[in-house]
């Protein structure tokens, strides 16, 4: 939530000072069959999916971000964000980074695979720790 | 030469909206002493060095950067990158990514060392094709 709340001050200021617009994006990662049957809950998805509206539509609502401006995904993440990207003809992608372990910061393999295969600017913004 | 005019631009709007300062580095690589031997000429650095200033002071002229804020240095790119941009405290690094090979996007070595062990926000600027 601190991570978000940083990424926010961050997003905010770029659309301060370019007006551009934003969009908003969350992806569910579909789980393997089997975790129903472990975890014995039925609809796991579909309770993720009600859950990201959710939490995506109180962020949008924070920003000023119009429904059609939100998008969840189900799939893998970095498919989907770079597809979403490229579909609506994205300049810049926003993500964060975290996670310093030794000397060097790790980057999330998120972060790592929209970096590679964006066609588009991205910012990576380094949390703080 | 044409990454670099599609860089200055966005560094020029980037400095246009924010009123950030601008620092410019640039970094030769040591070559290993069998190269002088090898390639006959004396003083390679020392040439590389010379021809970085002037490239660095054209590009300076070109926006408006004043003298103390240019940096050549010579080292492993990535890591007088990382210093540099430590020991002036940047908010900000920006860097160019480019190549691309099959369907997937080739991050340059450095723009990935930069971006995996950077302490700030860093802007990839995806090239041009």
């Amino acid at each position: 939530m601190e991570d978000t709340h940083y990424i926010i001050k961050k997003v905010q200021a770029i659309r301060g000072f370019t007006g551009a617009k934003l969009s908003l994006i969350h992806v569910v990662e579909p789980l393997p069959g089997y975790s129903y049957a472990y975890l014995g809950i039925e609809d796991i998805e579909g309770q993720l999916i009600k859950e990201s509206h959710e939490a995506l539509a109180k962020l949008a609502a924070q920003l000023n971000v119009s429904l059609e401006d939100q998008w969840i995904e189900v799939g893998p993440t970095k498919l989907k964000i770079l597809g979403v990207a490229e579909n609506i003809g994205v300049d810049l992608i926003v993500c964060g980074s975290h996670g310093r372990h030794g000397l060097s910061l790790l980057l999330g393999s998120t972060a790592n695979a929209i970096l590679h295969g964006a066609k588009c600017d991205v910012l990576t913004v380094r949390l703080p720790e």
